[in-house]
């Protein structure tokens, strides 16, 4: 077994932040791969076992069952030395993008992904909805990212790693990021990153399994 | 001036967090009203000066200008020794149950209740969808504190106070807490602390201030 082992799945752009920090990292860790799409975090032999708030991912490590990727990242960043706070100012910068992610701009993306991408519900009242609130978080990011090169300091740090988790997939989200020339630079520079993988080749379960 | 200035209104549970935890430490501070609803926060001042998210609470303290309230909490329970972590298995735990509340609990509580209770939408498949969203949230929760008096700890932590902040609105959420005989059980156990203030009575603003 490798050192990590991250509970995951290719279309979890929440695993994906915690599987982006251990590839760019060089960690070893080997994908768990969790058939969401067939109901597997729903069983009651998961919320048990593996998560009780239904949801990935989760890490294993040192006998430790870890989950929110918030959570996960802070604790990589110790572990692995790798894109943490130097002070503390730079930690309560991180952790306040952090929680601005997991609050409005992941929130309201992933949902309105899920609902066109697998839902396939259509254009709805809720996917509007959704998508007047996803425009707003990436308004606030794009004009926070004027002039910067990361969010919460000189370097990628976790803070970029967990805002960018969903953002490779603009056209199943159904974005344009384009107008928001600042994430979308930003974006690149993750890109370039050495070692940067797409999610849908760093986690398994893609394309989707069919139904069980 | 207060050694801790907050900015906030009677409406909002994030700000309620921060001012309940100011409260019940007994912190000498004082609230500096933020007109939200007359678009206070929409401002390019506000955006500027105060919080580039557009949010509220802001705490400032010693020169520093805090937002997000889970930062707050985290700087609070530093600053005041008190609802913080002993270990670091308890600090995980904790952060962990802020950012379920950040992206799942909160989140859809305080849209729900927006959308009834201010923006009086009516009931439409947006509500629909939040209030299902609010509900798995608040399983996920009562099954969690079955059998614990608190939420990360055997005391109350900042996890309690992230959690409950809009919790002590059901009316206005439209949300009976009976069936959720932890969660009710818990909150009882949170009004019971010295000191324990409603957000109506904590905070300038209520009842609604006239639409400029």
């Amino acid at each position: 077994m490798a050192e990590y082992v991250l509970h995951c799945f290719a279309q979890s752009g929440n695993a994906y932040k915690v599987a982006l920090m251990l590839q760019l990292a060089g960690a070893e860790w080997e994908p768990r791969f969790c058939d969401f799409f067939n109901g597997a975090t729903r069983t009651p032999e998961f919320r048990a076992e593996v998560n009780e708030m239904g949801e990935i991912p989760v890490l294993e490590h040192k006998g430790l069952k870890l989950s929110q990727s918030g959570v996960i990242l802070d604790y990589l960043a110790e572990e692995l030395g790798e894109f943490g706070a130097h002070t503390e100012d730079e930690a309560r910068e991180i952790l306040r993008w952090v929680l601005f992610d997991n609050h409005k701009l992941t929130s309201y993306t992933a949902t309105l992904r899920f609902l066109r991408q697998f839902a396939k519900t259509g254009e709805t009242p809720v996917t509007a909805f959704f998508e007047a609130r996803a425009k707003s978080a990436y308004a606030i990011l794009d004009k926070h990212l004027e002039g910067r090169r990361f969010v919460a300091a000189d370097r990628p740090t976790t803070a970029d790693l967990s805002l960018c988790g969903y953002l490779f997939w603009p056209e199943e989200i159904g974005i344009d990021f384009a107008p928001y020339s600042s994430i979308a630079r930003w974006l690149d520079a993750i890109r370039a990153l050495p070692g940067w993988v797409h999610p849908y080749e760093l986690m398994p379960g893609h394309p989707l399994p069919a139904k069980a």
